[in-house]
């Protein structure tokens, strides 16, 4: 099941999405798609229909969460692009923090910092928890997680070289892009559409493919990763984990659109600006 | 004025802290201050009195702030702690952020975490933010402070050299308490008694003096520090901004109880335990 947040205008709202043909990863101005709006927040209630439909063609979605507490992000979780950053992967996750302030959702603008002369894309399986989660076990990790949605870490490549911490290459305004909506997978037993350990992670630069990788091939699987995170700091309902990005990052420039993509979640774009 | 947040059961209040004596930095048992209980919090509302009055010593404080968004961090802005870290200190400030769960206020416990072999305290003045403050200029962020209160940065320094973030050693559960509560200065013109840019600040390890710094020997000021965060990204009402600790940092150990002080605002402590 897919939940979308969403606006028709002012006010914003949950809904299933359903009737997305199977082909459509994006939705665009032409999707068949509709949304089954729901009562509430389905971080916090279980989603019930209100009964009102709405064509996702008329729908503005937005980030499908806004963290709060934090977005906590995982370094070099893909032994290919440790190699490309100029090194091999640690053997324990590499952690960081985006806060709340950094996340946007579809189509908002990428604003480049004018402090940085290297940003660049990285596409990403973005984990959505649902419990409080604490010095927990990969098992209950796993029981903890909602659900799962698109990430765009969007990194200042030149400071993460040079400064002492990641904070100002990581967490600046604009560097969360979070879309397009959050996959939940369906209950145990039944055959879910989605397996977050086999999904394609795809990048595209104005429609040309720029990263492709399998989440297959992450060093630390989801649950693991959620485990180690939750020996740090305690994960909240609505809090969102990174999971790394595979090999094939790069620069993105002011006029450009950059996609990110998980095949089986869906995929959003956003416009890069310099102000 | 000192407005402080705290308990006298369930429910958490806000009050203006009464009657203290000028000797009087921590809330003892045996005080005779009072507590003027407000309406609302101060943080969005005027503070306006209920006329309900609670004796200090019968008040459990907390936190005075819970910030919605994040705690930022600096490091090295004192040049003897710069230089007792094995450095120079770098031109620009070190940023770096705690997220809201790591929060706590004055005798909660600090929690040493079984990944760390050496934890530092770090006493800090510690700077609340009342409005939204982006790409603000030093005079755009001094008006945007709402007050000021201490800030135990508390750090796991093994892991700050060791990992490629200070994540790890600067954002794990309990690494930062704040307290006792809010300095806030009067209005331009009237003779205030705290001025942040001339204040000692202090660490006590079981009552023995162990950290004495002034905050005139700030490399960036109080107003440089927001304006430099505030190009990275946007301080929302409630955000916490800490300054930097000054030189004769040191480990605590699970027993040992850690007082933090700032003259003028107050002080507090906490035990430290290890789980």
């Amino acid at each position: 099941m897919k939940i979308a947040r969403f606006s028709t205008g002012d006010e914003l709202r949950y809904g299933i999405v359903d009737g997305l043909p199977t082909d459509e990863a994006a939705p665009s101005g032409e999707s068949a798609g509709r949304l089954l709006v729901l009562k509430g927040d389905p971080l916090y209630t279980v989603p019930e229909a209100t009964g009102e439909v709405v064509p996702l063609n008329e729908a503005r979605l937005v980030s499908p969460v806004i963290p709060r507490s934090k977005v906590v992000g995982i370094g070099k979780n893909y032994a290919a692009h440790a190699a490309e950053m100029g090194g091999e992967a640690p053997a324990d996750p590499i952690v960081f923090l985006k806060p709340n302030t950094a996340v946007i959702g579809p189509d908002m603008p990428i604003v480049l910092p004018d402090w940085s002369r290297e940003v660049h894309y990285e596409a990403e399986l973005a984990v959505v928890i649902k419990t409080v989660v604490k010095d927990a076990s990969p098992r209950d990790a796993a029981a903890a997680v909602l659900g799962y949605t698109v990430a765009n870490d969007v990194s200042a490549r030149d400071c993460q070289r040079q400064d002492s911490t990641w904070t100002r290459a990581k967490a600046f305004d604009t560097s969360c892009p979070l879309g397009p909506w959050i996959e939940i997978p369906e209950p145990a037993g039944e055959r879910s559409a989605f397996d977050p350990a086999d999904a394609v992670v795809r990048a595209r630069v104005d429609g040309r493919v720029v990263q492709e990788g399998n989440t297959a091939d992450m060093i630390h699987s989801v649950p693991e990763l959620i485990a180690y995170v939750s020996r740090i700091f305690t994960l909240l309902p609505g809090d969102v984990v990174l999971t790394g990005t595979p090999a094939g990052v790069g620069e993105i420039h002011a006029g450009q659109r950059v996609e990110v993509e998980v095949e089986g979640i869906g995929s959003f774009g956003n416009p890069v600006v310099r102000r």
